[in-house]
């Protein structure tokens, strides 16, 4: 295992943050940024709370460009922020639904918004503004004269490239699982439950140094599974089924995201198969991941060997993702996604077909785009599917 | 420890809810319900996925006043609710930015909508609309003649009283987190951290049945700690220290959440006392709890304890809320919330006090209001700190 990465950033760090965003902000005639969630309250700020958890209260970070962040925050978290590196944090004693900190809000937006007179907000894709909508509204009549617009582009410019601090934190989530998943197949038995094959993985992620392990997916089936988003349940496992657990296994706030196939007795021909073309789709995938590349290259190498070895379908939309503070984030491995490739971005390959009406393959692989092509963050998969007996 | 519950619902509990909601729905002149969150769509269909930890598609479900239930949703969840009592699934190949689900919720909203014209969402207090701000405007353009207005009322109505199912899935979450507090001192040592702390406790309720553990925050201090949100660090604890963990441990969707304080070595004076002040506090919330009395009556029986106790002031901002397929649900235990309890509603009791500069003191308990009073959930904290040694 390797060391642990150092936890937390320090302070130069968040600085290029606001730097690099206040040359986008410039880009796009933003005044500011205003971030009502989790992993972007945390990315500028280092604000680190499981009390997100708690849907009650809302949370405001304000970045201006080139001026110092302003955080508007229930009492609550006014000591947490504190020990963070933001200095302007107002406080009201949340939860108060008649105002939720919207006057408060208000008053500093219109404060920062005195040049353009935009600021740009979570409005776009996969983007989730997390206060109430009755609140957002009255916060628009508030500040009439400024306009909150759609920051989108620009908080995902500036989180897709990640610093080398965040990669070893991805890093390390991924050998996390790597070596829980290579030490499963010897702790499953016949008999065992995709239940308790899923939370075998999971106590072990946790003793083997992750946080949390917030997403942990597993699916079985005679043969193959019908989907990978549904499990697990309290299907029993024996001789001839397949199963495949995703994980999203966290260290100091970063996703891992993979998988892995396992067969319980000798696989049939047709899932070795499908198994071995999977396999060789991720591997299409990881020779075409290199900077000036596309997500939709990648789509594409991947999806010509599935179509090769015999796909009937894809219903999961794409092939892979963006990875980080979030188990998906932009971009998108699908045709239509024309995102280039640039050393810093982490990305999953995600290759998978029904190769037999209700018979699903996925594998998956975490990578990061490098000067010289890319590197492997998890640990890749065995070439023949590992057999539980 | 009590036998497991049945996992999931019968298809009468859905009916039930969709038959309440319905009623809900007639005195609030909405002819349907619209719902985009993990906790609403699983209410009303069952539909249990961790993939909503994947921010990247929108999922919605349409619950019409005494008509069938309509799910809008990506592809890959096509299987998962075909396996509910859902029959009208549409589904788009998720994720398309330039129109993910708009243009097909929007024809589905217009079918429905069609006798007083009003949809509710959860647009007001405690909800967050869980699909991109830009969809939902084009959403409104789409639905002209309809109006889609806040419809937290009846979503909090409905879900405020849990049925014996749901109250069973608390209970169990609260066993689990129970019976591990009562064994964590025995596992606790000087030199743990605040993670290891809190990563025994973790893995013991796995170990012990839940399914996960979302929240599990602790935090230390030298005889009291200054929050209750921010942790758990690496800081190491010795002699003198007084550490809470707080937890939400999760049971079929169904949370507990409550704290538990400790002791490294005996506790001096002053945190024993504030120790005890705030048991008392729980004991007379406890005693205050049931029917036909207030969430504001709950706040002031334990605010007077506190100040009679010597509290200096309560960051947190109310003392207890409501519990169930969430962490923190309506209604808030504090002055100005005079919500009326009656039988079937799932509360914490969460007193807490700053009882010296920086040092803080807080105990929780969750509880069910019944015909008789009420039952507690978790199993009662002990009256003197629990120390390790």
């Amino acid at each position: 295992m390797a060391e642990e990465p150092v936890r937390g950033f320090g302070v130069d760090e968040y600085k290029v943050r606001h730097q690099r965003a206040s040359e986008l902000m410039r880009a796009a005639e933003l005044d500011a940024l205003w971030v009502t969630s989790e992993q972007h309250v945390r990315y500028f700020t280092g604000f680190d709370s499981q009390f997100w958890n708690s849907p009650t209260r809302p949370w405001f970070v304000i970045v201006p460009r080139d001026k110092p962040l302003i955080a508007v925050i229930p009492e609550i978290g006014a000591e947490g922020m504190a020990a963070t590196w933001v200095e302007d944090i107002r406080t009201w004693p949340a939860p108060v639904p008649e105002d939720d900190g919207v006057s408060l809000l208000a008053t500093a937006l219109s404060e920062v918004a005195c040049g353009h007179g935009r600021v740009g907000a979570e409005l776009g894709p996969e983007m989730v503004l997390r206060m109430p909508q009755v609140d957002f509204e009255r916060l628009r009549n508030k500040v009439s004269g400024r306009e909150i617009v759609d920051g989108t582009r620009v908080l995902r410019d500036l989180r897709v490239v990640k610093s080398a601090a965040e990669i070893s934190k991805i890093r390390h989530a991924c050998q996390i699982a790597s070596a829980a998943f290579e030490a499963l197949p010897n702790g499953l038995v016949f008999g065992d439950t995709e239940r308790s094959a899923c939370k075998k993985l999971h106590m072990d992620m946790l003793n083997r140094g992750a946080d949390a392990a917030p997403y942990v997916m597993g699916v079985s089936g005679p043969g193959g599974y019908a989907n990978i988003i549904m499990g697990p349940t309290d299907r029993v496992m024996g001789a001839g089924d397949i199963l495949i657990i995703d994980t999203g296994a966290t260290f100091d706030g970063y996703f891992c995201d993979f998988d892995r196939n396992f067969a319980f007795g000798p696989p049939d021909d047709q899932s070795r198969r499908a198994y071995d073309v999977v396999y060789r789709a991720t591997e299409a995938g990881i020779r075409a991941a290199r900077s000036g590349a596309s997500t939709s290259d990648l789509w594409q190498v991947m999806n010509d060997v599935l179509e090769a070895g015999g796909s009937l379908s894809n219903s999961v939309g794409r092939m892979g993702h963006g990875l980080g503070m979030q188990l998906t984030e932009f971009p998108s491995n699908k045709p239509g996604d024309h995102t280039l490739l640039v050393p810093g971005m982490v990305l999953t390959l995600e290759p998978g077909m029904e190769f037999a009406p209700g018979k699903m393959m996925v594998h998956e692989e975490n990578l990061v785009i490098t000067d010289a092509g890319c590197e492997l963050l998890s640990r890749r998969a065995l070439a023949e599917m590992p057999v539980v007996c």
